[in-house]
């Protein structure tokens, strides 16, 4: 069954068999920027869809043209620095939820991800982009150096590459994206959603429980120096392995029979 | 002249001459699963070989079809709590230990390299893997989350790829494997024990002394910030330009001469 | 107006209607090799270029057909610790100084820039080289590990091909750099000069005080972990929108009109 949330900026629909959310920035006339509103949306649905134990994964779409523009530059201008810490802790806000709900979130990028549209992508476990779209971060073209989305960035694709993009402001292709490490795949755009909808079903066949502690643990581990991160990986593993679906999962595996995970 | 080290789950042989230690992960019929016990005998072997004077350069290589496929999966069901930490914590042990020891270590990948595979393969200095190999984090599947190996890969390969290995348990194969900076390089099945032997060779005729200089400043600078690893590094390169085989090394370049290092 | 600077070691011309300073290495017969005294003199250029405002952009390059060849080997030899440890200060101080100026630095590299003339280029913000440009630590083979070097280049190219390179000593070409992430941008030789400044007049047409702002915040939230770097980049994004070049901008954005900046 797929039901359907009414929602003023984000549409968010629930496909119930296949255990996948999707959630789409609906601001096609504004190329999904992400205004103040559209921001505090996407978080409150975003926190609502981690607490489901019957959404595994959950992918994130700009309706229209573009995948995002970035921040909405109308209520850029003018303002006092309350309204600006305002729009940024809340952008930050937006990032962390992203990172830290346990469903595993695939961006599905066509036409231009920019500024924090770019960085809304990045910090998405996963990515695929249609052959046209582009990523770009152009706010030193209008004074505004993208210096939040450098700090997801600049962690994917490495430091000369992101200098090149934050400096330029020029934005690369998809395939380029894909070669440096910001994509996961790229295909026709007349494909884009069924595939992005197909590694969707592949990454809910597994236990949401067990993609739920990888995720967590992946960014818990990623800034810590190594010995720290295995400190803390190796504990995960031994609570991972206790736990019943894993006992399920291996010994399916030793049987040569199906697992059935304790979420279904 | 080469020795022979007898064991029960790990083979090492030792090439006086071209000072070079092959160590052979010896259960082809398991895949070279990692079992409690063949790491306890790998991470003595490495500790023995990491205070041989006379061993510049390690090998590490699987018997039979594969490299490694991971943990062994009969020891993990219905086990307590203690014995999954001793096993992770056996792991965390061997894959420090490679880091650790002075040698340079090159793996050697054919056929899979599974899970904790992946993870010793992604820990090695250097890896050398034949055309057919491939590499994957497939814990997913079987409801045990490649926690572990991910402190490894991640990185090793940058996030958004290995959130994609982990995720979905796909393999990647060779070549994608040193695109993405996980493999040093791709050869020929047939060419890869001769490929390897060269590669050694060639780290072989510096002075052991200097790489090992060189190894362990690598892993204490990697996870600092950058201002803290120069202050360790240049530290390191006071002392190294006043070894003996700095002197030697830069006297011999200068008179257009070979050097003859301290340790032959 | 073009100004010339005299030095000894280095040469600087400030291009005054283009914003841009070139800074050249002048030691062709010796390789552009790091001396003690070159080293003291760019770190004073630097500083001074650093210090004005109406330099946009500084290109650093090498005088004849070699970028660098790293430390001055003939200052390297039976040596105090006081020497030595003087050296590798300056080397650390050469390379802050690179990064914390506001001005972008794209190094401009024809020929080979091994050892520690590699790590001029990896700590440069950009780098533009020529196709037969060559890239190498070998260090090892002359008794001296690339460890000063091996913290810039490890923190560019990954770790499996930083080790390759610094195990090995082998240099890399000009395309791999390019495909690893160490060069922006590859071009055949006679376009070198004409291609970089183009970059340069591309980065110059921005506002200096943004670009100052963002390349100072890359290089503070690169080594910080994800959460904390974001703490630090949202305060500067609120401090930058409230800046004048960034309300100007976006009303020209707004306006369909170019922006006029405070630095012309």
């Amino acid at each position: 069954m797929t039901t359907t949330v009414a929602a003023t900026s984000v549409l968010t629909e629930i496909d119930d068999t296949a255990r996948i959310a999707t959630i789409t920035l609906n601001r096609p006339e504004k190329r999904n920027a992400l205004s103040l509103a559209l921001m505090t949306e996407l978080i409150e649905v975003l926190r609502e869809i981690g607490a489901r134990k019957d959404v595994s994964v959950v992918i994130l779409a700009g309706a229209g043209p573009a995948f995002s523009a970035g921040h909405d530059l109308a209520e850029m201008t003018g303002r006092s620095v309350e309204d600006y810490r305002e729009i940024f802790d809340r952008c930050c806000d937006l990032m962390e939820m992203v990172q830290s709900i346990p469903q595993p979130v695939i961006a599905r990028v066509q036409g231009i991800a920019t500024a924090a549209g770019c960085q809304l992508a990045a910090t998405c476990d996963l990515v695929v982009a249609e052959e046209g779209a582009r990523f770009g971060t152009p706010g030193v073209k209008i004074g505004l150096f993208c210096s939040t989305p450098m700090v997801a960035i600049s962690r994917v694709i490495g430091q000369k590459r992101a200098m090149q993009m934050l400096l330029t402001g020029v934005p690369i292709d998809a395939p380029t994206a894909a070669d440096w490490g910001l994509v996961n795949e790229v295909v026709p755009v007349e494909e884009l959603e069924a595939r992005t909808r197909e590694l969707a079903l592949q990454i809910a066949s597994a236990s949401s429980v067990v993609t739920g502690i990888g995720k967590e643990a992946f960014y818990a581990q990623i800034s810590r120096d190594q010995g720290a991160a295995y400190d803390y990986a190796k504990t995960v593993m031994t609570m991972n392995a206790l736990a019943a679906d894993a006992q399920e999962g291996i010994c399916a595996f030793l049987e040569k029979r199906q697992p059935t995970w304790s979420d279904r």
